[in-house]
């Protein structure tokens, strides 16, 4: 079994369920509501740790009650969160979710600017005896710190590229040995919203293995330059939330046990469909058994 | 110095800056967040306490982390939080409160439906040696209770009538000795929109004294059967939230302290106009040398 370190956001999602999403001001009442801890990294944590492996989570969150919950949260389902900092006078990061009766979201998250800037990164490059790293974009200098070390260590890393970033990616595109991009990162990055020809400009920057996920369209990724398609399983879909976090959690564990790049890219590809037959975010994370069993019927 | 009962609710306000008031799915980003505490009775305790009052709180919260920060913060601003009750398996009612660059807000309350239903209503009959009693409409049953325990104790009662109730208001309205309504609930249990009106047609429905307040035009009551009006006093309005439920505050500690009407009507009034030349919530609430100072300087 392996250990993988992640390196990023872990946020407190405060659910609201409403029967529309609210226009202009005014006041609107919720029928349920829920505080469910999700942010890339954290959420790719808990995937990992549900699937077995080793899960250590280096973050930084408030030095408040949020906070605290957020790291018992995550002890909870068994991610080593003692590498999450709390630091004092910043807030956690939350986001008001505010879900419809179609499962359409409004999402107005606040992460402090002070939390992820110009701070301490040791934390990042320390990697214990992990086999494999994740970082997301949210804490691009913990990224890059850990990126760094996993390099220097020689092992696999995988870069959560789900967001456009203002740099386009800048070092962590060329440091981790594996990127995977959204498609709207991608797109953004590349130039291009067509996944395989974005791919193929993106090796032009950086030697790392490269793959895009595309939703129910699957996954495709480079192998020895040329494009390769792996549709999404066939699954009745309840919520989406948190499969993406899942996916890269999966492909990060599976990377790190030594599997090829195929393979894990399968493995995560059905971790993420189990998800999606499920509610909530991290909340609906497989298990290996469950990930095994679907990959047994498919194949 | 007055003792005021107070019988409502307590809320978490969770308040996210943001550019503009989102519309539709999709992510967005706040620029700040703070969890600020709210509910009318308990906005009302507090501005009770600020003033010099003795503020008792009879509330119902969750069982939760929310329900802890809630009582602890009313603790800290004086106000006695030792009956409000913490309910198993609930949640804490909480406000996402989305404030755009002018100020306006998209405000989204979950108060879950078990919390002031059918519950047991012994703590909000126990009056102490309160002076007055202040009810809002959020729990109905409690403020029958209360209410009664006033009437039968003979102190005065003010019922903070703020929003529409399906009944119109029922034993509620002629128990109170006070009711002091919004524009929009005069409107809906009246069935005019003339505050003076309104005001009439519902005294022909009950023998409480009746006010209702109008925002920028200030207040209007019956006295003797007629008709009065005390304009808003002329302030710089920085943040009108919270301001009616200070002024309700106000109302119920200068009546629980013998004052007349007219008096505790200018009182009120006072005591809302400062609140509104400050940002935030309760946390604008006067000190009783404030309202002093402002009710000097105008008569």
């Amino acid at each position: 079994m392996a250990t993988v370190t992640c390196v990023g956001i872990a946020v407190m999602d405060l659910l609201f369920q409403v029967d529309e999403l609210p226009v202009g001001g005014g006041k609107f009442y919720a029928s349920n509501y829920r505080e469910i801890g999700g942010g890339v990294a954290a959420n790719a944590a808990v995937a990992i740790a549900r699937l077995g492996g080793d899960a250590r989570l280096v973050s930084r969150v408030g030095d408040d009650a949020v906070g605290s919950r957020v790291k018992a949260d995550l002890t909870s389902l068994g991610v080593d969160a003692s590498q999450v900092a709390a630091v004092t006078d910043l807030t956690t990061p939350v986001s008001a979710v505010l879900v419809d009766s179609t499962g359409e979201r409004t999402i107005v998250n606040h992460t402090p600017a002070e939390l992820f800037g110009g701070c301490d990164t040791a934390a990042a490059s320390q990697l214990a005896d992990s086999d494999g790293v994740l970082v997301d974009v949210r804490w691009p200098d913990g990224a890059s710190a850990a990126l760094g070390a996993a390099a220097a260590a020689g092992i696999p890393s995988v870069f959560d590229f789900d967001r456009p970033m203002d740099n386009g990616g800048g070092d962590l595109l060329t440091t981790a040995t594996h990127v995977a991009f959204s498609r709207e990162a991608l797109a953004a990055t590349s130039g291009t919203n067509d996944p395989a020809d974005g791919l193929l400009r993106m090796a032009e920057r950086t030697e790392a293995w490269l793959a895009v996920t595309v939703g129910p369209d699957g996954v495709y990724w480079l192998t020895d330059g040329a494009i390769a398609h792996l549709p999404a399983f066939a699954v009745e879909v309840v919520d989406t939330a948190g499969a993406g976090d899942i996916f890269h959690g999966a492909l990060a564990l599976a990377i790190a046990e030594g599997d090829p790049e195929d393979i894990a890219i399968r493995f995560a590809s059905a971790a993420a469909a189990i998800k999606c037959t499920r509610p909530g975010g991290r909340a609906g994370a497989p298990s290996r058994q469950e990930v095994e069993e679907m990959l047994k019927e498919t194949f």
